[in-house]
């Protein structure tokens, strides 16, 4: 699998259901919400703009994308301050055919840019891992079918040590109906 | 990895937190259980008794187990039929290091027994695939600490086209304190 057809594979509207697991309270967090992939242009006026801000060269990426999420319309959170929604641009930089590092811009709900290393194993499980300040996450999304996939996390403090939340989610394409 | 590896790594009791994701009717179920897996010797007598009736020689397996769960006892379900216990034998017959089957008894609160085929990715994911009358499951378990296992599973109809539910569980090892 290269990075190239995931980020196609991906493109489109899914519907997500995600559980998130506090470890140390044992408490459940469960939440519908939408999710878009969009293509992008490698000169996309959005994509160059950024490239220009981290000093990289345009000829080095493939496949941006942008991500966009909202919590799903029909799913009434109990504390409005919970419904999030938000996007950001994705730019992947190769390595080899299955590692590479992608980059994610500020995005309008994120406070923070962020660098992650990816690889994808011999199954096309897509693995990524991102350090931030105080923690370390590991991502691994794989297709079970065309139109389904599955996303599972796990957040640990940055000394490695301990684990503080993992999460899944399942992702089912929207097929849009007009 | 190889599944004597594997199998004991597993084996101790663990505390379970486990998202059920019903694709269709977007629903979800939460539950807490604890997870006990024991190493069984490959001459005990209940690993003896179901290889006689299975036909398969001993001398093909390799680290039998034995697991059994019950629903955590501070997790009071809504609906009492809900609560469940149970344990079954696993007995890996490995074809090479990475690949082999993986028998499952009749446990006591199953009604079938199963053979699974299992396969080890190059970063130890433990992917088991199991054939059921109307349905068809893949499951996944990764160590992300030596303490912490993630568990994925996907279940579809024989037919492949249609995912009915996923699941997923984060296990966390007890460590006794008596």
């Amino acid at each position: 699998m290269i990075i190239e057809k995931f980020v196609s594979r991906s493109e489109g509207c899914w519907k997500s259901m995600r559980s998130a697991h506090s470890l140390a309270f044992r408490q459940f967090e469960d939440v519908l919400s939408e999710i878009k992939i969009e293509c992008l242009a490698v000169d996309d006026a959005i994509v160059t703009e950024y490239l220009e801000k981290v000093s990289i060269d345009s000829s080095s990426i493939v496949s941006p994308f942008k991500m966009s999420w909202e919590a799903d319309s029909d799913w009434e959170p109990e504390d409005p301050s919970e419904v999030s929604s938000g996007s950001c641009i994705l730019i992947p930089i190769p390595d080899t055919d299955t590692t590479g590092i992608l980059l994610r811009s500020v995005g309008y709900a994120e406070a923070e840019s962020a660098t992650s290393s990816y690889l994808f194993l011999e199954d096309d499980t897509f693995i990524l891992n991102t350090t931030y300040g105080q923690s370390v996450a590991e991502e691994r999304i794989w297709f079970i079918s065309e139109n389904v996939r599955c996303r599972s996390s796990v957040l640990r403090t940055s000394s490695g040590a301990g684990v503080l939340q993992t999460s899944f989610a399942s992702e089912i394409r929207r097929i849009s109906s007009d």
